[in-house]
């Protein structure tokens, strides 16, 4: 049976808050919860509750062996948005571009709603608290896991950003799944070139760790922060796991650390340029962002796609480097161990690697810190091999540099100048002190 | 020049306290630092000098302008330990086993003496401290960079390991580097069984940040604890940057988590289980390890070789997947996105590995929180397709268990009840709080 016979057939309606029992290995385990739509992430038999403690479960509906309903769904209060939705004078414009995930297309977690289109009057309702800030205007660009984020997709959403700048907006949100935000932010900070207004990735944590979702509020402050000064690529996600900040993180050291939590997205080996409080308030954590100004913003979009990202680890065999040189790989990004290390019988396939021409980077697993090739022997020898050292650069951040770079040149020398520049805060000069597991 | 004829020539020993000048890009920048040994590290044109903040720094002679002394060595006085390192009646033994590393062949850093032979006259002299907590019998299995370790140097040091506990010690430490030091904890954890005894791992970041190292801090803790109540196999290294207490990690659940900070290593998604301050004492920070018995350990060294830990990125290649299959690799341990998530595009690729045997199994890159696959319909098409969802596992611990897994049986099935079946803490039934970024 599939969920909608299943609903059909009890009685369910979305927003229902119901008992059931499932019977799993001979044992029964009894739930409650608010039944969630089947929206298309469902597989077609499973129901899915958002349980009190705010996580949803899925449950195949084979297994429950009863079900009944505790209270039904609230009817839902006519809203008419017509006016609402009109420019306030006086109020700066903001484009929201949707991209999938869980912020773009359910909103209202509380009642259970989907809002799979994403229209202004949707997010009207559910986050009436931006447009008191901004005239927002959202517009779907496409609606797909991040997790299948592609190359093609960051260029499509690079483009269409600089459109909506370079037609008014006074900033641009960008709804993105949380899976690959951080991938997607290095790849705009590299591709929108003399940027002079904010633009800010935003997505919310499924598993929130109470009955209200982090979506409302990171929105609010993606908003407040798409006003602000900073003319930078940001991520702007929760800071804490309750509702008093979000942090607005640069997106080249920027990374998604925890599975589920609402305060899962980090700055790495910096700090962020600012906290957004609950009220709205933006509190400065540093004043070297670079400020909003005028002139338009274009996009240098040109990408080298035959790129790897290699983690090392005791036993990598060499014959992986091989392959992707055999396969025709312009760039490879290494996450080594500690320092910037791969073992030393990988040594003379990454020489062979650059022989061929290809680039080979330098970064670290550890994720902070900085890669050092100079202190060891073995890192002596791969800088000998031609391996550049990515300084203080997340490995995502390599990876998605190292696309753009080989976009531009393919001879090593310059590739190596490219990398070792600084183009949107993804080196930081020196290590700023706590900046580490916080 | 090399640097040996180099000193020669300016007269300079190991020890001295120099200032010199370097000149490069036409600039000249002046150090002032102790005289480090030209050790089988450099390379033979480097002269390494401590500077005053702690850092090694290796600086080509021929880019050496000027170098005079400005303090000679103080002449060492010498020491008879011949009394000393008879065994004192009352103390337990304890058997270091040197492999490698910062901490095995450079105790002395701030005389700059290097001890590459690793004799019990020489800890003596770096750490006295240690030879009153127990009967300390230190023995070099080998010398190689930690970043060549290899799964036939784990089994090497387990079955030392074994020997020492069941010839009577009544702890063993393992001397490490730090590159590779958590893959070699979670080894050792799984194929030491009926461990009835503390095994430890140690080792010391290289770039401290005080002129002292922080190897004799850990070594102490680390006989601590080598002669405490825990049978288990745990990682010892600094808990903070100074010198106030050291963390006793589970074998399991470390990383090395930066570059260069002497507190480096962190417990992931678990707590420690002990802090050793630097009076001796320990404090328990859980009461839920496997206590101290009796009987012999044995070493279950089954492994199998054939197995890759593949980290996932927007744009990974399906044909990675394909190419280890093809190369008969038997386990593939994925580094998802997120909960657990591939590109859907990979998706047959997996298909296939299952199907020809392969064990795939999945983490999480964010390294903190859990992998759960059945939030979102891409992990859920994953798991029908036969991945293997490793609970909140890192990436490395689940690479090594595979491994060890696999050497067991290659029935999927099996395996899979294997993989999640909790043989060495690597697997917490719930996280608990203050386990995210401590």
């Amino acid at each position: 049976m599939n969920v909608e016979e299943f609903m059909k057939k009890h009685g369910i309606e979305v927003g229902d808050y119901v008992r059931l029992v499932k019977l799993e290995d001979g044992e029964k385990i009894e739930y409650e919860g608010l039944v969630m739509p089947p929206y298309e992430l469902s597989e077609g038999d499973t129901l899915v509750i958002k349980l009190d403690n705010g996580y949803n479960i899925g449950i195949a509906v084979d297994k429950i062996t009863s079900i009944e309903v505790v209270e039904k769904a609230k009817a839902k209060p006519e809203v008419h948005f017509k006016a609402e939705l009109e420019p306030k004078p006086g109020l700066p414009s903001v484009t929201i571009l949707g991209t999938g995930g869980t912020i773009a297309s359910r909103i209202d977690y509380e009642t259970g709603a989907v809002y799979p289109a994403f229209t202004a009057e949707e997010l009207a309702k559910a986050v009436p608290e931006i447009f008191e800030i901004a005239n927002v205007r959202p517009r779907l660009l496409f609606n797909i896991f991040s997790e299948d984020m592609k190359p093609s997709h960051w260029i499509k959403i690079a483009h269409e950003v600089a459109k909506e700048l370079n037609s008014g907006a006074y900033g641009v949100i960008v709804a993105h799944g949380t899976d690959t935000m951080g991938y997607t932010s290095a790849a705009l900070s590299f591709m929108l070139r003399d940027l002079a207004k904010p633009v800010i990735l935003v997505g919310a944590q499924r598993s929130s760790d109470r009955p209200s979702s982090d979506a409302a509020m990171n929105l609010i402050c993606s908003v407040r922060m798409a006003t602000s000064e900073v003319a930078e690529v940001m991520v702007v996600m929760h800071g804490e796991t309750g509702d008093t900040y979000c942090l607005a993180h640069r997106g080249t050291k920027v990374r998604k650390m925890h599975t589920s939590r609402r305060d899962a997205f980090r700055s790495i080996n910096d700090i962020p340029i600012a906290k957004i409080w609950g009220d709205g308030r933006i509190e400065f954590l540093r004043d070297d962002y670079r400020k909003r100004g005028e002139g338009e913003v274009w996009v240098d979009d040109k990408l080298e796609e035959k790129v790897a990202l290699v983690k090392i680890y005791p036993g990598t065999a060499p014959e992986i480097i091989d392959f992707l040189v055999d396969r025709g790989y312009r760039g490879i990004v290494i996450e080594g161990t500690g320092l910037g290390h791969t073992p030393n019988d990988m040594i003379p396939s990454i020489r062979r690697a650059v022989e061929e021409g290809v680039a080979v980077c330098m970064t670290s697993q550890c994720l902070y810190g900085r890669v050092n090739m100079n202190v060891y022997a073995t890192g002596r020898k791969l800088l000998k091999a031609g391996v550049i050292p990515c300084e203080d650069m997340l490995p995502e951040t390599a990876y998605v540099k190292l696309m753009w770079v080989l976009g531009h040149t393919q001879d090593l020398n310059e590739v190596r100048k490219m990398m070792l520049t600084n183009y949107a805060g993804e080196i930081t000069p020196y290590t700023k002190p706590n900046t580490y597991l916080i």
